[in-house]
């Protein structure tokens, strides 16, 4: 049980967040805080939050549990903003999608990240945005992931996972370094090829109405480019050099099929196909059990 | 109406076209004709066929239309294996995802390519395989693109036009190349793309367990690259060239991608984004529309 939550944030991630506790009825007090105030009124009136303030200072003041549920690029900004109103036992997280910038806004704030500040990041979410894009199921069957320092305080962590495993979510730890790695594989690189796609095909279209004959895979493959360019700007350079390295492997990778089918090289396009499917179709197997 | 049809290659695409006639009473009797005889049985047995042979020539014998739905390497073997068995009348289609290669696979069987023969492609798909994946309503709202040469018979493209708008498609017609470019475009580059993404991260995937934390962006943006990776590699030999025209704008508009992230400009990196979400936007609106 948490006795007063404030989300900083309240978009689709901070809303399904605000959702899923209150059906378990997990808070006291749930505070939503955000710049646009219609939003928190409309957030109140669904009965998602209890309570709203669009400055996070006075939003934050007496919480046990601060969730932080801006853009990356917000983050220095909204934590020097709170820094005056923090209680002492308060907790604090975040959902950023990149770890090591988060950690690094911490320390430019406080001076060192807070024995209490629990860096964690849901893998959920879909092309939406905005908190009427929201659903209290987006994090069931999900994992979160919580990069803690060597120097976090571990009831924090506690409080952290206890919340999160509360809104049907598996909570797993790892390092800042292993967290930001393996996103940028599995989620920050496929957007920006999708994003990079659907500008090169847009560039095209406009004499050839390509998109008139696009179909499923393509609405499937493209789904991600649907997502808030702000918040995805802010990761792309928040997880710069991960980003940056496994972009790297993919286009030299990309150079070895182009070769392929330059080369009308059949076999090993095959057998580069056989084990993409492979691996995929084991993967969702893992994904769904 | 049709009196006899036969589908050689009774898989997702040409199952499901079986199916569709079936439910609409359109043909008095459907031939399939395959490799394997258990999954011939089987589509009798389901009604999705009357009759079938694993032999080409015999399944065709008197059809009045017979549609080649076998992967694109297969195309020449195929039409040579029909070719005695043609009735003088019969309209001959195809489902081949990429149509020059079909033009000169014709061109290559039969010294000219036949009058009645109407190069066509179904926009439509998943990425499961095999006629037990099958569905009448795969074709429903999706579009199926005609490209008859200057010489075919207008009559023979009435045949394949009607059936096709049987099974629910909107059928377009269009020159073989403009077909062979957009599809490069929208569908042939986007699977490359997905299947060399998976190959990518699997070989990071044995130190990192990355697809442990892929969440529903990577799952849709991959879903293509659970395709038939022999039906892939032909059609990605068969279209090489449009491919790699498209291929390479990619490469190009991706390397400035890449220095945006590197440079740190969130700027252009934002509008980007911004371009590519309201391409894809306005594409999904139209497609749903």
């Amino acid at each position: 049980m948490i006795k007063q939550l404030t989300i900083v944030g309240l978009g689709l991630i901070g809303g399904s967040l605000a959702r899923a506790l209150k059906q378990k009825d997990y808070c006291e007090r749930i505070i939503g805080c955000g710049r646009d105030e219609a939003q928190l009124r409309w957030a109140q009136e669904q009965g998602l939050i209890d309570a709203y303030d669009t400055d996070p200072a006075q939003a934050c003041r007496g919480s046990d549990v601060i969730v932080l549920a801006v853009p990356l690029g917000a983050m220095v900004a909204c934590m020097r903003a709170i820094q005056p109103a923090l209680a002492e036992h308060a907790v604090i997280t975040d959902v950023g999608s990149a770890k090591a910038s988060v950690v690094a806004a911490a320390q430019e704030v406080f001076g060192q990240v807070p024995l209490r500040f629990v860096p964690g990041h849901p893998i959920a979410g879909t092309e939406n945005s905005g908190v009427q894009a929201s659903f209290a199921e987006l994090y069931q069957n999900r994992r979160v992931i919580l990069t803690p320092l060597d120097h976090t305080d571990v009831d924090a962590v506690s409080v952290a996972r206890d919340m999160w495993q509360v809104t049907g979510a598996t909570v797993d730890e790892m390092s800042v370094s292993h967290h930001d790695q393996v996103l940028a594989a599995t989620s920050h690189l496929p957007h920006v090829l999708a994003y990079g796609l659907v500008d090169t095909l847009a560039n095209m279209d406009s004499h050839t109405e390509i998109f008139r004959f696009a179909a499923g895979g393509f609405r499937d493959f493209t789904r991600i480019a649907s997502s808030d360019p702000v918040v995805w700007r802010d990761i792309s350079l928040a997880n710069r050099e991960a980003i940056l390295d496994v972009l790297a492997s993919y286009r030299q990778d990309l150079d070895v099929l182009t070769s392929y089918i330059e080369n009308g090289d059949g076999e090993a396009l095959q057998a580069l196909y056989e084990r993409a499917k492979a691996a995929r179709d084991k993967c969702i197997k893992q994904l769904e059990s």
